[in-house]
């Protein structure tokens, strides 16, 4: 029996607005009235909960970025939104954005803490290092280098773990009787001391029901990549081919061992905007109609932004001019969109349809048999251990896929009928990490009792 | 007719963990492994809004504060639990303290303005400062000085507001046929560059419902009254007498005519912790019940901590000590101690009972028309504009409350049947304040004009 057999797809929902694709709140199917509206997304979380979805996930910025003239921009801040879904829903994992570079880690340490209690331990966190210079013009400082931004994020994820960690599991007696509420031998001040954080803790809460909240990461540069072969348990990714996808799943596993990881301790979920149709045919008139709907001089700008050349004026219908790659910001999305057309061929145009359906990431358009062939494809070719499902409109094509792909995906034996556990650790089927004071605590005591 | 009998009462209701009084996670009506269970905060938020009070509120501190080994430390993050409270909810005021001196407005800004969406319009921001020494330590700085911490926190609101105001209340357009999202000339960059902050914006959500979240205020020193004269609209405040009682709110409503406001913008909601018998035997018999089950060594820590004074060793059934006061830190509590010692003639064993139960809050054990009774002298007599209502139990002393209290003094005519409106602001009969961006762009419009 193949070890394949045993093997099961991860689903995350990344949830966006009133959906992915950039021209969404114009279709009929979406009411862009809802960007603010807490039902809404609860509404989502609780569609993909019915199809058994391992997680949903928010991306994040800190500034107004894009162009909010002609895009559905301004939705709530992710880790106050997932605590009002997490009451609405009871199996569903609940990853939140947060910068790492804009942010400190008593802080975020706490709100993950609170989020997973909150959750009952379906808590995850996408860590980001927030490339953007606009990002760091709402925080009064310099936009800081790339490998800087890499230091601080390491050094922060150092804190916000020992931070989880300070109360032991069993550091709460709750002993009515002689009043002894915790044993403080077992909640520890972290001390910490470093290049970027002097933090002393211990955490004002006590340990997450998951230990740690699950960690997701989805940088593809090379800090990007090693950071996340060192700490992550989830990576998004963005891979337009299944060779892409093959050898960025090959170079990130290979990358684990140097840190004493093995393959599975880290799900690689590339991301795939899937445009549902009954038919083919309905679902390229679905993408058709979504293009139709982008406005072509907002894409120029954004295109331009993305290679760092500005294309005005340039004809929509001809092909993209030469470009030279730079090398620091957006390097890899500027080499995902030039790879993208030079392999398809495409005009401006078509480039810019592909990036107002997914920003990057692969865009399907097709029946629910073709979306799930795709996806088993990639899951059993090794691309892929599950997805980071992309709906091009919310609620409809989150629904489209809870109904009509996941169920072929169930009856191929790819994905659960039921969640496995009551955590998101558990649905992904990952350990749950004891606390590294916990250990020291028992190696003195036998030490002690060595001596 | 006088004036008095339009005027109503606001009641605010202060949740803390399991109850108030320190050893209230003992009692038998209390459980304390609810302490980190959202469906108790949306338990005990619930029974509020069946009373009818105007709001809810957490306080909060940036690190692990008093004796754990004791006390029923490490509730969730007060934002993270309001979002989960508010999707419970439909009427009540939501109400989070966050610190100015160990956070950034931008992150402050879009939280609140994220909770205020999410609830359409509850969200009320508690400022702080964050006098401990502790916090200090968990954010890696030397703890500021009392008045530049209010320097900062005076920018901070500024800063704040101009992120709320910068998008004006109809920036967004979401017109599907022309594809407009949003009129950019209604969504306005703040270019905040002061002594503290330099934030550029806009922020990245639109105007909260309420234009601006209620802000909320609690220092008594001079900083902090002349803080909360020219930015709070609703103080909480711990007064022992009805006297000191008046005073303060005579000083604080004294203080508005120099920043151009009415005695009507600005509440005061003194502190009180009803502990609530069917009988004044009763109330006092529970009292004493819970006085029994503090740990008086704890107590005489956390005394000597405020007095700055070591008292181990002294006889509890004995005076304080003569001791000077000081000027810095914890002074106001300090003198309030002092004042309640001095005053009623107290031995060390019974400032700790008062101590234990309100934290300096006055404490009034009786009937439910005990309870109503002095509530409504101090509302009659000049003492306040409502209550910052603390109860020993939670959920059972809210319970209490709700149920025999509020029928008391909707009785009297003095607090609301049925709330007067949908948002925190129009429940505490605060106007709504205007962007001051679409002000100024009204304003050059038509100076235009006039030109």
């Amino acid at each position: 029996m193949s070890p394949l057999s045993s093997r099961r797809l991860h689903l995350n929902a990344f949830l966006m607005g009133v959906g992915h694709h950039e021209a969404a709140w114009r279709h009929p199917r979406a009411d862009p009235s809802r960007l603010t509206d807490v039902r809404h997304y609860q509404n989502l979380a609780r569609i993909a909960e019915r199809g058994r979805l391992d997680s949903v996930f928010f991306a994040d910025g800190l500034a107004l970025w894009g162009n909010v003239g002609y895009n559905a921009l301004g939705a709530p801040e992710p880790l106050t939104l997932l605590a009002a879904i997490a009451t609405a829903t009871e199996h569903i994992g609940l990853i939140a954005t947060v910068s790492t570079t804009y942010n400190e880690p008593f802080h975020v340490a706490r709100k993950f803490a609170s989020l997973d209690h909150i959750s009952k331990g379906r808590a995850g966190w996408n860590i980001v290092t927030s490339a953007g210079e606009a990002e760091a013009r709402n925080f009064g400082i310099e936009r800081p280098a790339h490998a800087d931004r890499y230091a601080r994020a390491t050094e922060f994820l150092d804190v916000v773990t020992k931070l989880w960690d300070s109360w032991e599991d069993d550091a709460i007696l709750a002993d009515r009787g002689t009043g002894a509420y915790a044993d403080t031998a077992r909640i520890h001040p972290v001390e910490h001391a470093g290049e970027h954080f002097l933090v002393r803790g211990p955490l004002n809460i006590s340990r997450p029901p998951q230990g740690r909240p699950l960690l997701v990461q989805a940088g593809s540069s090379e800090d990007g990549k090693e950071f996340a072969a060192r700490h992550a348990e989830a990576v998004f990714t963005a891979q337009q081919t299944l060779r892409e996808g093959q050898d960025f799943y090959a170079d990130l596993k290979g990358r684990l061992a140097r840190y004493g990881r093995t393959p599975g301790e880290l799900l690689i979920l590339p991301g795939i905007s899937p445009i549902i149709g009954a038919t083919e045919r309905e679902a390229l008139a679905l993408e058709k109609e979504l293009e139709d709907l982008t406005n072509p001089e907002y894409g120029l700008a954004q295109l331009s932004n993305i290679l760092g050349v500005d294309l005005s004026g340039l004809p929509l219908d001809g092909p993209l001019p030469e470009i030279a790659e730079t090398t620091e910001g957006q390097q890899s999305r500027q080499r995902l969109v030039l790879d993208l057309a030079r392999r398809e061929g495409l005009t401006i145009r078509q480039v810019l349809g592909r990036l107002a359906g997914g920003r990057g990431h692969r865009v399907v358009a097709g029946t629910p048999e073709q979306i799930a062939g795709q996806i088993e494809e990639w899951f059993r070719d090794g691309a892929a251990d599950g997805f980071n499902v992309m709906p091009p409109i919310l609620p409809g094509g989150l629904e489209d896929f809870v109904d009509h792909v996941v169920p072929i995906l169930q009856g191929k034996g790819l994905f659960r009928m039921e969640y496995e556990g009551r955590t998101l650790r558990e649905n992904y089927g990952l350990a749950r990490p004891a606390s590294r004071y916990a250990a020291s605590r028992v190696e003195t005591r036998d030490a002690a009792v060595a001596s």
